[in-house]
């Protein structure tokens, strides 16, 4: 019997604010949850399994996916798109499970307008942009230049916050995973999602 | 510094459904959590403690505090009046410190006209019918007919499990208890109770 329809979980977050190493650290603990992959036209790149890290298409197919309404949502980046199928998304929900999506404030909105009620929008921040600036600056491959970009992008991103249901700022992974945790756990036990009460309950509110 | 806005959070219950050692359980593990005491005109009963069980009022008194609007709800119970005092919720509320209601769905009615935004609602069901008549009759005291009124009683105040936030059937203590931890901090983590969001942010969304 489904207990529960399934919840659409947004993490969002600049680049460098942590999300990913909490979305796998989510992934690891909570088995009633899977990432949504997205479709893509760029490349392929070394190492990437199809339908494991995208669903690589070629530019004519992707189109035709968008002009039969095939995706959640999708935006063009640095000319290669990036998209959301539709399909596994509510596969999943009406067997009453819940979807990771790892996109941006535009996916967000997008997907918002597609299914509002099964969306749940959680906001990462990093405690200070000074941190952040550090965290970015970590990572050796990237030049002073393209941290600068970076930082802009990340400031732009960040203006987003007030479009999300929840605000995590991101001091410590374990606090983190915990709450985001806490959030999956609470948005199931909301009332307009548990289709599971027990028989009696129902048969109360005629 | 104030971090954030405290909440409401009600608990409502049948008798019968765990509803008391839940809250004591969730007194004893959330500090940051307290429970309102009740203003009463009932006489007090052997072993109650003046602002720690209730605020034991003359009839006169009760009467005059509902005149000059001190109380957040009021009702009438086989003939005594029980009241929330506002000033000690608001003044914990300011402070960025919750507050733990044990009251029934009228008084929560009341509650959220008075402070909508600030209010989290979470009703306790039973498992079953079955298991609710058995944690009845096990209270020995109890008559049958002592616990047939209550059953009606209870069918009644289940009837309004739709007007909640969150539904928690209580299987099992435990899990329940960590229900309640999950939503509270939840709550905590919604946007627009986050007043201490680091000042970076804030300077974001103008």
């Amino acid at each position: 019997m489904i207990e529960r329809r399934g919840l659409m979980l947004v993490l969002s977050s600049p680049s460098g604010a942590g999300k990913t190493s909490l979305s796998r650290r989510l992934l690891d603990v909570e088995p009633d949850i899977a990432l949504s992959v997205s479709a893509t036209t760029r490349p392929r790149r070394p190492g990437e399994v199809e339908g494991k890290h995208y669903y690589f298409l070629a530019p004519q197919d992707f189109s035709t996916n968008i002009n039969k309404g095939y995706f959640l949502e999708y935006a063009k980046v640095f000319g290669y798109y990036y998209g959301t199928p539709a399909e596994p998304v509510n596969d999943r929900l009406k067997q009453g499970r819940d979807v990771l999506f790892d996109i941006d404030w535009q996916g967000t909105q997008q997907l918002k307008d597609a299914a509002r009620d099964d969306l749940v929008s959680v906001f990462i921040l990093p405690p200070s942009t000074a941190e952040l600036e550090r965290r970015l600056l970590s990572r050796a491959q990237d030049s002073k230049d393209v941290v600068a970009m970076r930082m802009s992008k990340a400031s732009d991103e960040m203006s987003h916050y007030p479009e999300y249901d929840y605000i995590i700022v991101n001091h410590d992974l374990d606090t983190s995973v915990d709450a985001i945790r806490h959030i999956l756990n609470a948005e199931r036990l909301k009332r307009e999602r548990q289709l599971g009460l027990p028989n009696f309950v129902k048969s109360l509110s005629q």
